[in-house]
């Protein structure tokens, strides 16, 4: 099963491939970044765009997409909430099956604690899906935590957590 | 020229679509509703697509979406920005000229009151666009408000406060 890992944000979006089927095999990973001097409407066209050709170089099968924590911060949850309804959105048009976690769901699939580390989460990724590095930058990295997640949690997905 | 205003929200967004230089003619108003049993992207497709349908019958030239205010319920904030995410990309993509009004901005516009009240700018609503009646429901009465608005504030679209 393809799927699709995305770590929502609204100046960089991480996402992450993998293959859960071929022993947890990372097809790709990266970020989209949108620019800083740009108004709202472009920066979530960039997002929109550059979604629309990753899942049709990809075709995910399914897609799992972190849940907002809340913020402290008012204005900073306005706008990455914003970027995240137009990822969901994404992944509803362009493939349909699209799946939520929270970051504990998440850090816990991972290693077992709710409340794990940064570190301690990009160094499980690494293993997980026997990398030789850590992804970087680290939205890459948690796009990748989520679609482990996904796979993690659901056993018809048949991935392998060693 | 031919606006289109927009109230964003989750459960419910109003629109409202007048010609400015036509004495303030209203064209249409109304509401989106997304049903609330089912999921977030099938809620999010659900705007996007009746928007779609209101951008092709109306072919409004501006848009006019009000801002996000600060709610004190992080969890309603986060659902509405997502579906503001929505609505400007929507606007983005089918017309290209999206303009954003803060809630003080608007209500300063129509009563020379930042702080009006809500009782008072559905009066206002009726009276610059030459109504019979009070538009209902609120949203869609908030959504003609947020173009009037955006007339209001911009002497090349002609419009006639009175």
């Amino acid at each position: 099963m393809r799927v699709l890992g995305i770590d929502p944000g609204y100046a960089i979006v991480g996402y992450g491939i993998i293959e859960t089927s071929e022993n947890n095999k990372v097809i790709d990973y990266g970020v989209i970044e949108t620019p800083k001097e740009d108004p709202l409407p472009i920066r979530l066209q960039h997002i929109d765009e550059a979604l629309r050709v990753i899942f049709e170089t990809y075709r995910p099968e399914e897609v799992a997409i972190e849940e907002l924590f809340y913020f402290k911060n008012q204005k900073t949850v306005i706008q990455v909430a914003q970027a995240r309804g137009v990822i969901v959105l994404a992944s509803q048009k362009y493939c349909g099956r699209t799946f939520e976690y929270t970051p504990i769901q998440i850090k816990q699939a991972l290693t077992g604690n709710g409340h794990a580390e940064k570190r301690q989460m990009q160094y499980m990724v690494k293993n997980i899906l026997g990398l030789k590095d850590i992804p970087r930058p680290d939205d890459a990295a948690d796009a990748l935590a989520v679609a482990i997640c996904h796979g993690q949690i659901n056993p018809r997905l048949n991935f392998n957590m060693m």
